[in-house]
């Protein structure tokens, strides 16, 4: 347990007045220990005083767990116990009762949507179907909602998380080597997301990457027209003259980034070039507005004041970025007209201008990931962003 | 809507008197469809009078969508609505409204638990936090719970879900082909993981492929000991002598095919070969049971009884099958001690004897999908299965 981490989530419990914390997405796990579970069934409790317990399945890899923390099993997948989850509940509320804490209520989060997947991302975790009623009823005063509080735990990345995040974006450096040198005319779409995907799983055993994922997603031609309403690859084959567009969430233990690039098979035209550097320049622009205590609403409002100087507001149909890191997209106010919030030390946002229209024949979309530091701004990945792929 | 898969459904309505059911989850949707959703937020309303609507985001890509069917969009994404969810909770509301059906309760399964995801597999939908109790309130009667009717749709693949699955596959043949003609001393298993990804993404395109993952996870040498109780791949570097163990979860289109293969890497020892010629023997008795009306744990006990007579009992510590093809793991009883339901044509079930221990330094485990026909069985998976990759 990071203690920045620890502390925030102490001061969460007093403040509610809770007999205690649970944390079961597989992001929040991540978020509290560092610790992306393979099951997705692995269950965090934090009682009111500060000694938590980390409930995993028996089945769970020993090597994946965290350090420094007290762990505790359940017989999911045990052949012969027919319902562990009674078991698991039992030995949580055991947990309060020993810590005479069953007269204050428990809390967590109880929505799944939008968090990241487990490292089994093939299926949804198992978890029974009333599994968070139940435990809203371990506690003899029920549940207190303090949503608002934990989600934002998302919004501070911790040094830990932040080394976290570098590695990431490691990987996601080589995924983007790949896409610069592969985009070339006669390749499907279908064929260079593969290679990317590729060369991201092919790391997993590199310094610390126990799970390596790319999540690519290749637009070439007229398929970039709709980028801004969804990214995906086709089996199109990419020939000369059209824009190519790289989309990605690459998922390195947890940690994400996500990452976009625009590049030209052959030779950009006028009109392409032209939506290129619009978009460019409105990214430089609102990066280099970053800092602690600037209005999110206004870094959106530069960006896109000088996309719509340039002729093409119409064209910039979503906001200009989001939250980042545990998931690939971290709930949080984002970089957007709507957002009434400020920048604060420790945040990780993208920023990610594009124009898009099927009138243009045209998508250009670059997005990159950003640390707001004490200071300014680091460009986590500071990779070749133009339309060659050159710095 | 598949014809045969519509008369169940309207069965599940008369059954219950309902006013209408909803499908969300992305494997409902395949199921009643044969559409997977990109961003995984559709909704499916099927009223008692059989007419039924598709709701979908204004940004789901519309080649996707299915053919004969009344689709509506609703604002989710649209860069000016506030709340989409209301609006397609009223227009759900409304259709109900114009058939008179607002007095009987609606029913729906409410639990995400073990899903297959979206086409956007790196998050969960970004569904809102209410969701299942603002569609329990669509109708003034509330909801009705129909959850075991409603799983077994599950059970039965239709003609058209056949096809699909035939797909899925011929795809699924392609990485079995890749990984034995990969599986050298030298390689590691993420590399040989990730050749296996690139070989069934890069085939997006092809015939009617518009999604493919294979999600594989290879397991080698002292790995497979644990191959019972997890499947991940590591950095580890496959040496000779070594058992290498592939699972994967091929999808395509939102059909689902689970398959293992086991293979060795130089010569296998006289142990690895007993154990493998135990697990393939045990394999083809339960193959060779498989019709309708057989007892689902005669099957499980047969393979069982083998292995147990081989000396291996204690090292097969799972159950031998369950059902497969909405998902890596579809809901239903499955080829296990403790099914007391009879196999019935459609149904397609894997078969998966495996032994694995760590006294034993090894594991070893074959697995392939059977469709259930009305006299027998056929495999879908006749690839290769013995150490070498030979028929």
């Amino acid at each position: 347990m990071y203690k920045e981490r620890s502390e925030m989530i102490s001061g969460i419990i007093k403040s509610h007045d809770l007999s205690g914390l649970i944390f079961w997405r597989p992001d929040e796990l991540v978020l509290a220990l560092g610790y992306m579970p393979l099951w997705g069934l692995s269950v965090l409790v934090y009682p009111a005083d500060d000694e938590p317990v980390l409930f995993v399945p028996e089945l769970e890899p020993e090597d994946l767990l965290p350090a420094n923390i007290k762990i505790k099993t359940f017989p999911w997948g045990a052949k012969d116990c027919p319902d562990p989850w009674n078991v698991l509940y039992k030995e949580i509320k055991e947990v309060l009762l020993q810590k005479h804490l069953l007269n204050k209520p428990v809390s967590f989060i109880k929505s799944i949507g939008g968090t990241a997947p487990c490292r089994m991302s093939g299926e949804q975790p198992l978890l029974p179907a009333d599994f968070t009623e139940c435990l809203c009823s371990l506690s003899e005063t029920g549940f207190k909602d303090a949503t608002e509080d934990l989600l934002r735990l998302y919004q501070c990345k911790t040094p830990a998380d932040i080394a976290g995040l570098k590695l990431t974006h490691r990987v996601a450096a080589v995924a983007v080597i790949v896409f610069y040198q592969q985009v070339n005319a006669g390749i499907t779409e279908s064929k260079l997301a593969a290679l990317i995907e590729y060369a991201v799983q092919e790391m997993i055993g590199q310094e610390e990457i126990s799970f390596a994922r790319a999540w690519p997603m290749v637009l070439s031609g007229e398929n970039t027209s709709n980028g801004g309403k969804y990214n995906r690859t086709t089996g199109k084959v990419i020939v000369s003259g059209d824009l190519v567009m790289l989309e990605m969430a690459v998922c390195v233990n947890g940690y994400w980034a996500d990452i976009t690039r625009t590049a030209i098979s052959g030779v950009a035209s006028d009109l392409q070039m032209e939506i290129f550097e619009t978009v460019k320049n409105a990214q430089q622009i609102a990066i280099e507005m970053l800092r602690p205590g600037v209005a999110m609403k206004e870094v959106d409002g530069a960006a896109r004041k000088y996309i719509e100087e340039a002729g093409y507001g119409a064209y910039f149909n979503h906001a200009l970025g989001h939250q980042v890191g545990f998931r690939y997209h971290d709930p949080g106010a984002g970089l957007s007209a709507n957002s009434n919030e400020v920048l604060q030390e420790g945040m990780v946002l993208t920023v990610e201008p594009g124009i898009y229209g099927v009138e243009l024949n045209a998508g250009v979309r670059t997005e990159d990931n950003i640390l707001i530091t004490k200071n300014g701004y680091e460009i986590l990945s500071d990779y070749p962003r133009n339309l060659k792929g050159k710095s």
